[in-house]
């Protein structure tokens, strides 16, 4: 894995690949043609078919975060056919249908990878973060992080998986059982899955929408009951009624209001990256063993569960399929919240 | 249980009891007599021998949540023999030493009870709010919440243990093993139980206080380092160091800090109450899958394997020892942050 295991008979050949970069903050995408680079041992190439448009692809290409390089290649739902393998990579072939999710690269070799939560790796390489993403015709990967695709998930409802999916779904193998009184907050690219999700691990579900026109689908999706909460009053009518809720919402929430949803020991489970400050009181937190806890995306191993949990139980997203030289408009409707419920970029 | 199922034979005669009492907010102690009551089947009446002041008698004193009935009788760190029991208790017997913590009924049926968290009953009964508590010649309290004492604790050791002791030692139970890193906010009363139980799991235990004198006690209570946090910017030397941090202490804390110090997947467990609303930045937190986790007391069972461990490793509060009728005087030293580490009433 180090370069200096890498012999000079082992390197394949660079290629051209194209894509769409942003050259500056909330700058639109425009083709950006750019070389492919040897391969590392364990790294294969993707010859990309979809891509999905992820929320953080507009808080990177905003530079929100502080973490963005330009050119900028977005996109970190990737799906493609693998088209070169580096000398070390047995478990996948040329040809073979794979995905890649938020990370392309990790050191599989630090605590947090030895305790099998490679999604905090020390030394992870997101997929879109210094390095060109999904938005393109090829992409590179770590083999260990392209996720053979089951035969019974499309193409274009696999992308919105690879980290909508997860996202929401290992949370739920870490906090929820089938006893579960599941609440999700926000029916939007993560919360439309987290709903099918919930409701295929036997939770009792209730969607918290800030759009009512979205509660007859939000039903279909799997809720139970489902709360308009475009008057946030409308949270108390459901005081001491969630074990755990998922905030899927990048919104600055009424998070006093979500704390009295849950019930006695509940968690309030953090997805969305809210833009200010969190804050709560403390006692309604304490005196109910109340907590709040994050997730970020999913290891390796939730990752492959969630495929396999996806495909036995039919869960695909609900998806606005664009041409990948249309993916400023696709996020235009994303920045306009009007995408039902993910926009997949495919190319041609 | 119900009062139906109390005969008039199975109800004993009450008799005189002698407190100490507020009759306002923030108001002097004074002497109080009064009766005492029939007991339900299910309950003893204890001869107190000592009571432990914890600094939720001070936040109920002051009735700073709301919830304080005057006369108030403080106290809920108990210890005593029984001296009347109910004609349902089978499991104690007069004369037997026990304690009794925050709680001193619980209904025993609700489905926090039924999960084994009884230390959140729907209609939990704490043990000084509505009734009176332990700074008295007896009290009353469940059978179920009156627990054996072990021989080898002592009874001015064993009152902090009923409240501090458990409020310490659930959280390490339910968030810590031997490989944990603890940290351990505020060396008080909660603080310096934090840290011998914290040393007898097996963890690494760090001591954040911003009383640098207490640090040579704090290492011979545990700690293997302390961390002098009286300047704030000492937190930030211990970033990404702890995987569970108790926040013993009630003072608003520099939040982001201590998120900051906890590792990935790491859990801020706030234990104390502070006095205003809690803010943290959402990046560090959702990016290290951190989490703010609570705890309140704790349950039977986990307040049983307190009192077992505690006496196995030798646990023990150090405590300075008033005569009840010096309980003014102790509450003064506790609301001058001054006791050394636990103050308990003992009657003569």
């Amino acid at each position: 894995m180090t370069a200096t295991r890498v012999a000079p008979s082992e390197i394949t050949t660079a290629s051209t690949i194209d894509g769409y970069a942003a050259h500056g903050p909330k700058s639109r995408l425009e083709p950006y043609r750019f070389e492919s680079r040897a391969l590392r041992p364990s790294e294969v190439e993707i010859q990309v078919s979809h891509c999905g448009i992820c929320h953080s692809d507009l808080h990177l290409l905003d530079n929100e975060w502080g973490l963005t390089a330009f050119p900028f290649v977005p996109g970190h739902e990737v799906i493609g056919v693998v088209s070169r393998t580096g000398s070390a990579v047995t478990q996948l072939h040329v040809g073979q249908r794979v995905g890649v999710g938020f990370l392309a690269g990790a050191d599989f070799t630090c605590d947090e990878c030895a305790a099998g939560r490679d999604n905090l790796c020390d030394n992870w390489e997101p997929t879109c973060i210094g390095r060109p993403g999904g938005f393109a015709t090829s992409m590179i990967a770590d083999a260990r992080l392209a996720f053979p695709i089951p035969d019974a998930i499309a193409s274009e409802h696999a992308a919105p998986l690879m980290c909508a999916g997860v996202t929401v779904f290992a949370p739920l193998l870490r906090h929820a059982n089938a006893s579960t009184r599941l609440g999700v907050i926000g029916i939007g690219g993560l919360g439309h899955l987290a709903l099918q999700f919930g409701r295929a691990f036997g939770c009792h579900v209730t969607a918290f929408t800030t759009s009512p026109e979205k509660a007859a689908e939000a039903r279909e999706l799997g809720a139970h009951d489902v709360v308009d909460v475009s008057d946030p009053k409308a949270i108390a009518t459901r005081s001491n009624s969630c074990d755990l809720l998922l905030c899927t919402a990048t919104s600055d929430m009424p998070w006093n209001d979500y704390v009295g949803v849950l019930r006695k020991n509940g968690k309030l489970c953090l997805l969305g990256i809210p833009a200010h400050d969190v804050t709560v009181s403390p006692i309604p937190l304490i005196f109910f063993q109340r907590s709040i806890v994050t997730s970020g995306i999913g290891s390796r191993r939730e990752m492959q569960q969630m495929l396999d949990f996806a495909a036995l139980h039919g869960i695909a997203p609900q998806v606005e399929v664009f041409p990948m030289r249309e993916a400023n408009t696709a996020i235009d409707r994303l920045r306009m919240n009007a995408v039902r419920y993910r926009a997949v970029l495919a190319n041609d």
